[in-house]
Formats: structure tokens, sequence, C-alpha cells
């Protein structure tokens, strides 16, 4: 592999076109005079390119740039700036007083917020301030062509490595034996290894691979699936379990090669199952198949998961839809540049499918004795009205690692 | 490997006398009436587990829990909260009116912060709110003997991985494809992988090898060294460089093996180096002699910092300490559960040492055409006034691959 465009010395990685787009829907979506950001995801998100310091946003006009490192970095509109207060100095020399500047209040800490707050009314004194964070979330959710462009990319590259994991699989292999051997297999193909989340509260290394009653097992962090974990300092995922006839072992792994990562879940087992799990596993793939022709421009993602519940119950098998002994709250995510981005495919969700969002749907079963069935597909939403679009091109039957 | 202590339903996995410690020297830190805690870094210190949830600490007697999920988990004063607002209603009843409640105002974001104050205010009118930042960073800088046993178990095992890197290296291979192949023995010797680090500016993936030049890259981190990385969205590290005779790998490689982390760098090299990356390398090992000896308890971090620049200046390598188009701030930085605690070893830092404080050492140059040279270890400061103890021991000197 060889790296993309991390020697370029311009700061917007983007072609022209790409930039203009990008910021034209930001300032549409704007409802504030100006936006400060300084979020890693968001300044990616903007730039193509994660860098130390920040953008501002007027509503019109060219964003503003301030680097705290790297200043060697060049553009128009971007100049060295050590602090938020020499930033703000400039934007407002340069710009006519906001009266209001929207943060990123729901990622940046209060302290930061705090003191870009103080660093701005330095300036201007009447200026009030609002969240950027939901503009910032809806006009992320809709990707652009080439930002597809780079979901397809990670989708090639992690179905290229789900095709491999059966040659990875030995007898008397555990859990995270297996995870391990495809974390390898995954960072030679170019998995990047980050694994973006937004929030605090959710952390995962690299992914999450359950070997039988371990699925079964509650963790602290918001996934669709549990797993014990290695360590009470990181409980969740792989806890050891060898990998024993009769049970299945679910593979969700880290699809970060481009910096738009892809999602995807594939299930394996040895030995042979019973009758409930493959009726559960096929009843996954007929939930994707269902939502994937639902997931259409205007759809609202709280019906997408009602639809998939409503499946779930005519099978029988709502007691272990989305896990047994502690369920998740949903069936879907948007992601992106984080693995948590809109919309989310939930109960009370009050989001609406738009045309360029990416979907990863997983509807997943936990049967006790056995383990974890189901798979996940990463999605994208099509303008016309057709299925969405699977990005996540590996086999999705059950899967017997030992033929 | 086994998992340890992940099935435990107790919320406190730490001994009663250890718990009871803890609870003690954060209740002395504290300058508030009470403390909600609410981050995974600061929960796990407290408790020895991450759960998703919140502990309010009074300024005497128990704390309080509440759990958002895994709502098994038991112990005296455990019960479900799903809400900020729950919890802290279940606080009013069991306590007296608090005059001023800290908060975590350097990690969580902004709109956590102002939801979490608006539920004290609710039950609480009178309140008034501080930072509970301050007295978190200073209570874990210093270790109890419990965090110690785990610190220096990441220590052993960490080294483990060290003393096998020759052994990975293949002739032509890159710095990427050797770090890919540390990060297999570093899993299956039990690394966790995470690597929790303090703040949303640092991001970085299982470690950072640097091979030649790639090394002198500028990066958008607050690391010691830089690197370009593979991709735009983790502009640091690796960046495919082949590692050629007369250079020198830098390998700096995650220490998670416990939840306490250690860190640790060494420079391997293939042919043969020209005299000032020797002499260069062998002033690194030196600074750390210097400043182990000089780190007791009372001893300024900004005098270790003068300590080692003045050693740099004196060999007439200042140009190239900490880096050579880039200058990394500090020579040295606590660490513990996160990669960058408190102290940090730099020109203005305030932060004095006390017994028990764990600080990585790195003092690295960078030659230009060569790459980076020297050392980091991680130490513990002693009671007794005696050097610092070292919790990172593989071989230090410049180690041939190609032999």
């Amino acid at each position: 592999m060889t790296p993309r465009n991390t020697s370029d010395s311009r700061l917007i990685l983007l072609s022209d076109a790409e930039y203009a787009l990008r910021l034209s829907r930001l300032q549409e979506a704007m409802d504030a005079d100006g936006m400060l950001i300084s979020a890693h995801a968001d300044l990616y998100w903007l730039t193509g390119r994660v860098f130390a310091g920040f953008a501002y946003v007027p509503r019109r006009g060219a964003a503003l740039y301030g680097l705290r490192r790297c200043v060697h970095l060049t553009g128009d509109t971007v100049e060295p700036a050590r602090k938020i207060e020499d930033f703000a100095a400039r934007i407002a020399a340069m710009l006519p007083a906001a009266e209001c500047v929207a943060l990123e209040t729901g990622v940046c800490s209060y302290d930061a917020v705090e003191r870009y707050r103080a660093a701005f009314a330095a300036q201007w004194p009447e200026v009030r301030f609002a969240s950027a964070t939901g503009a910032l979330r809806s006009v992320r959710a809709v990707k652009t062509d080439e930002q597809l462009r780079m979901m397809r990319l990670s989708g090639v590259r992690h179905s290229a490595v789900y095709r491999r994991i059966p040659q990875l699989y030995r007898e008397g292999m555990s859990d995270y034996e297996l995870q391990v051997a495809i974390e390898r297999v995954s960072r030679l193909e170019g998995c990047l290894g980050q694994f973006r989340i937004a929030g605090s509260d959710m952390e995962l290394f690299m992914g999450n691979v359950l070997a039988g009653d371990n699925a079964d097992s509650p963790s602290p962090y918001d996934f669709a699936m549990g797993g014990r974990g290695m360590d009470p300092s990181l409980p969740v995922g792989a806890d050891g379990t060898v990998i024993r006839p009769g049970t299945t072992v679910m593979v969700d792994m880290n699809g970060d090669y481009t910096g738009y990562m892809t999602d995807m879940t594939r299930t394996f087992f040895v030995g042979s199952l019973p009758d409930e799990a493959v009726r559960a596993h096929e009843l996954s793939r007929a939930i994707c198949r269902r939502l994937a022709d639902a997931g259409t421009p205007g759809a609202a993602a709280c019906d997408m998961y009602a639809t998939a519940l409503e499946m779930a119950r005519e099978a029988g098998l709502e007691h272990c839809f989305m896990g047994h002994r502690q369920h998740a709250g949903f069936v879907g995510h948007g992601l992106g540049i984080e693995i948590n981005e809109a919309p989310v495919i939930a109960p009370r969700s009050r989001d609406v499918l738009r045309a360029g969002m990416c979907i990863a749907l997983e509807p997943k079963f936990v049967i006790p004795g056995v383990g974890a069935v189901g798979i996940e597909n990463t999605y994208v939403v099509r303008p016309d009205g057709s299925p969405m679009e699977c990005l996540t091109d590996a086999p999705e039957q059950l899967i017997n690692l030992a033929e």
C-alpha cells in the first residue's frame, strides 16, 4: 500500500468542486452567521484532511482556517493560529460582527466551548451562541459522490477480508485468536484501524468477534451485540471462548479502509446448528432485503425499525431479536467517517431517509446455547426509489469454518 | 489468555481496602461537596471497571452509583439510573443539598455538562458548579500499589514483545509491514489494543513505527514524533517507507496489557549508521539515566526538561532534539489509564513529582537522512529518593535488524 495524499501541502485535499459542494451544503444547513469547527471528524469531512486547528465557516463566502500545528500547510485563507483567541481576532478583523456563532457543543468539551465563547465575546460583545451539532450531523449524513466512492472502496476491501476468514480458522481456536488473525489480514489489506465513534460512551478495538454464549453477555456499550471482553477496562467482545461444534462465531470487524468506513457482520459456525439458529439467520437476511427495498428517500427510520420488529415477532423470535439477556434498541445506523452517524433506525427515531445516506442494517439474534446469528450490510439510499445499494458484498449464508 | 474479572457481578472490582484508598484520596483532593463522574477513564480508576452510568462521590461517606446499562451489576449503593435526571433525584433523596458540585468539564461535552447542571439545579436550586478535572488529574497521577502492580505487568509483557521484534523483520519490509507484525505479536501477548488518550486532539492506532526520513514528517498530533501516516484521515506514523540500509526504524507501540499502560520506544536499524546518529542515541540513553536519577519526590518537572535540553545543547544536538522540522514541546509525560496523564515534563510545566507517579521519558532525536533515534522508558517515582524504577526492560542499544 502507498499512502494517499499525505504529503500534499495544500490544506484542502478535495477537488475545488467537491470542496465547494460540501461548503455550500453546510452553509445552507446553518442557522447561525458562522460556525466554528475544531473536531477532527468534522474538519476531515470539510477539508479531506485531519489537522490541528480551526475552521470558521461564515454563512456566505470563504471559510477561514487557523492552524495550531503543521503550519507548512497552505491555502488562500489558511494562517497559523496557536490559540482560539488569535483565530477569533483574525476572524473579527476579516468579517463583520456575527450575531450568532454555532459551536460543536455535542462533541467539544465544556471547557473548550467556554473558551471558544469567551474568545468570540472578546471580539464581538453582542454575540450569541448556538449548537453546530445538529447541522453538522444532518449534512454529514448525506454523502457526496466522492464520499460514496470512498465508502464503496472500503466495502470492496472489507468484503475481500471477510471472504478469507474461513482460511484463517484453525480447530480449537478461540474467538480472540480468530479476531487477531482477522485484524492482521485487515491491516495488510489497508485497514487504517482507527474506529471513529461519536461521543465518549463508546469504545471498541478493531471489531467484535463473539463465539457461543459470550454473544449473550451484556456490555456497557450501546452496540448491537455485547460480549464480556478480555478485561474490565474494555468489557466488550471476544472473551477467549473456544469455537466449539454446535455454536456460532459472529464477526463484526472494522471497515475503515479510506477514512469512510463500511460496517459488515457475517456469522460462521462449526459442527451443526439447531433449526432455530438457521431460521433466525435466514430471517436476518430477509429483514435486510425487506428494509433495503423500503430504504427509499422519504422513508421514516422508525417505520423501518417497526418492520424489522414485526418480522421478528411473526417468526416468534422477538425474545432473541437484537439480544437475549440485554436488547439493543436499534436495528441500523448511519455511518461514514464515524460508525454512529445519522440516521438511527430505532423505535423513536425522527430521522427520515434521504438519497446519499449510508446505513448499516444489522438485524441480529442471540440463540442461548448457540450464539449470535444474522448479518450486517452497509447500504446507500438511492435517489430513484429503487432498493438501497449494498456496499458489503461477501457471502451471507451461515458459513461452516471446518469445511 | 483468559479474561480478567469480566464476569464478576459486583460493580466494584477492587478489594475493599483498595477501593477505600482510592475513594479517600479523591475525597481529600475534592474542593467541592460532591463530584459527578461519568467518563470511562475516571470510572475505571475509581471502580476497576468501565461501566455505563454515573458515580457521585460526596466529600464524606460512601459513593453512589447509577447504572445506565448492565443493571445486573450489584453493590450496596448501586441502582439503575437511565438518565442523569433520575440519578440526581436519587442523590438528592439520600444526601443533604450540596453547595458546590464538581463536574468533569475537561472531558465531558458541553451539552452533557449543561444537562448535568440542569439535573442538579432541579434538585438543589442554590447549587454552584466547579470543575472536577484538576482533582481527578492530580489524584490519578499518583498510582497505588495495586495500580503499580498492573503497570509492572504491562511493562513485562510490553518488553517481551519488544525482545521479539528483530525476529519479525524481513529484508525489504516497510515500516507499515513491520508495525502490523508487531501488532499481531502484541495482541497474542495480551495487548488490549485500546489506546486511551485524554482529550479529543490526539489519535493513534496501536503505535508509531517510523522509518528513515518519515520521522521528520510533521503531524497534527502532539506526540513526541510525527510521521505522515497512510491516509489523510489519520496523518501520523508509518507511511509505507521501506526500511533501507543506513536508516533507522523507531518503534513506539501500545503497552496497554492490563488497563494500565506502559510506554516504550526502541530504535532499530539496517546497514551502518553515521556517528552522529549513534551519538544521539547514546545521548538519549544518558538523558534517561540522568532524569531517572533526578526523578525524586519534590523534583520540578520543568527542571527535568531543562536538564534534558541542556544535555542536548552541550552535545550540539539541540537542532534535532524532539524533532527537526517540527519540535515536540516536552520530553516526558505521566501515564497510566491514559497515555497523557500528569505530570508533563515540559519547559513551563508547574508539575512537581510525587512518589507513585508513573512517567514515560522519551528524549528523541531526528537525524535528517537517517531517521529517528533514542529510547523511551516508563518509570515510577520511588518514595525514598532513589532513582526512578524502570518498568520497560528491553535492550536499549541500537539494534541491527539484519543480524
